[in-house]
């Protein structure tokens, strides 16, 4: 058998007990981290299941998945995936191959950020599509973020704009790059969508204990020590006054 | 403290260890029953828990806060919320209130239907707005959950179908008859968005071991017995080849 099992968004303590119960009879258990970020090790992780836990890359899970499904034939093997198990398209793709080759698949769910960014009290059915901004790079500074953003205020909806994550690298967009790239792509775009004085919410790991929201203009986050991460940002559509209530709480 | 702990959408299986950590040092437990539905008695959870945890209804959450805000000024009290704790509006009012009458809040976040519907395979970024289909009755047959899907199809996005709850009565909405609903909005409507022969997603139980996922036509879902609540129902926009891949599996 082949079990999907969400992590949550912070560490051990967000396993549910079912996901507990699964992972002690697994042979093998592997963390897939390229995607998202814990606030603990894989050691801390394997230490608090009584497992032991392998992290794998990219091409693991996706180029070497002959290896787990071959396993997951004859024995129980977990994939952790952090946050909820299908946030990315990768984990639909690993279903299918599962089925084609005949290996039995079961999932466990856990809380995703999609729907743990409600804490920070804008409706989640405001939200329109999410944006992913990418670390820019020359010849590389894609609108894709600003257009989702863009089209999302014309209809009055709130965007969640995921920060970059380059596991390999270990290096994780902060607020800050983040509203950087924002006014960059004003610059060249100028639609009036992002300025200086533009409301924001600024978010770090949230789920976690020690979570950190706060609102206000992009130049004020900017100067912002966020922590570590994950980071993210939400641009705030148009807001119901108990939604401004709520933001109020973070100003 | 107050806490507002997620619970998932199954059973005392789905509490995270944090939550569960937590709950035992709580003097006053209330589980919040009326915007959803466990598949455990609050009798069963509370034997999971080791702790008494008391039901309690819209009026005592929406109208009687002043009694749990008043307990949690000096000890730890919480509310269990099914699914993550902000899918519904009335949590963000009480996370307000909390803080008006000076009360600290944490939250505690879990799977919710809006990303456990992931499973079915179709890509979470692509779903519109969410719906929901309330039980019709003389002089009220709300055309919203129609128009909301006819919305998402322009775009090309799916949707999400949420059936009525009315817990009070123990009543809880089947796929038959929020599909039965959509074809009655379809004849004064005719829009030409549902027919016995529209292909669509019925589940039940999503995020429990016993989950049932069906893809048909309408009149084939209808025949089909999906068994104990909750049910839900997508509508599915412009698909990618994966997700009618993925679609397949369910036939």
């Amino acid at each position: 058998m082949l079990y999907l099992i969400g992590m949550g968004l912070c560490d051990a303590q967000d396993l549910t007990l079912r996901a507990l119960t699964i992972l002690r009879t697994c042979e093998h258990i592997y963390l897939e981290s390229y995607t998202s970020k814990l606030q603990c090790s894989v050691e801390q992780l394997s230490e608090s299941v009584g497992q032991p836990i392998k992290a794998v890359d990219r091409t693991f899970v996706e180029q070497q998945s002959d290896i787990y499904l071959e396993q997951a034939k004859n024995k129980n093997v977990a994939l952790l995936i952090i946050g909820d198990v299908f946030g990315a398209t990768t984990h639909t793709d690993i279903f299918l191959r599962a089925h084609k080759a005949q290996v039995k698949v079961e999932v466990v769910h856990n809380t995703s950020i999609l729907t743990a960014v409600g804490t920070i009290g804008l409706e989640l059915y405001k939200y329109g599509r999410t944006a992913s901004m990418p670390y820019f790079a020359q010849g590389f500074t894609p609108a894709t973020p600003y257009n989702i953003v863009k089209d999302n205020l014309s209809l009055g909806l709130h965007t969640l704009l995921l920060t970059d994550i380059q596991a390999d690298k270990n290096k994780y967009m902060t607020v800050k790059e983040c509203l950087q790239q924002c006014l960059e792509l004003e610059k060249s775009k100028r639609l009036d969508i992002f300025s200086k004085e533009t409301l924001v919410i600024g978010c770090a790991r949230l789920g976690c204990p020690d979570r950190v929201i706060k609102y206000g203009t992009i130049a004020q986050l900017m100067e912002f020590d966020f922590g570590a991460p994950l980071h993210c940002v939400v641009i705030p559509g148009k807001l119901h006054f108990v939604e401004e209530e709520m933001l109020a709480l973070w100003r």
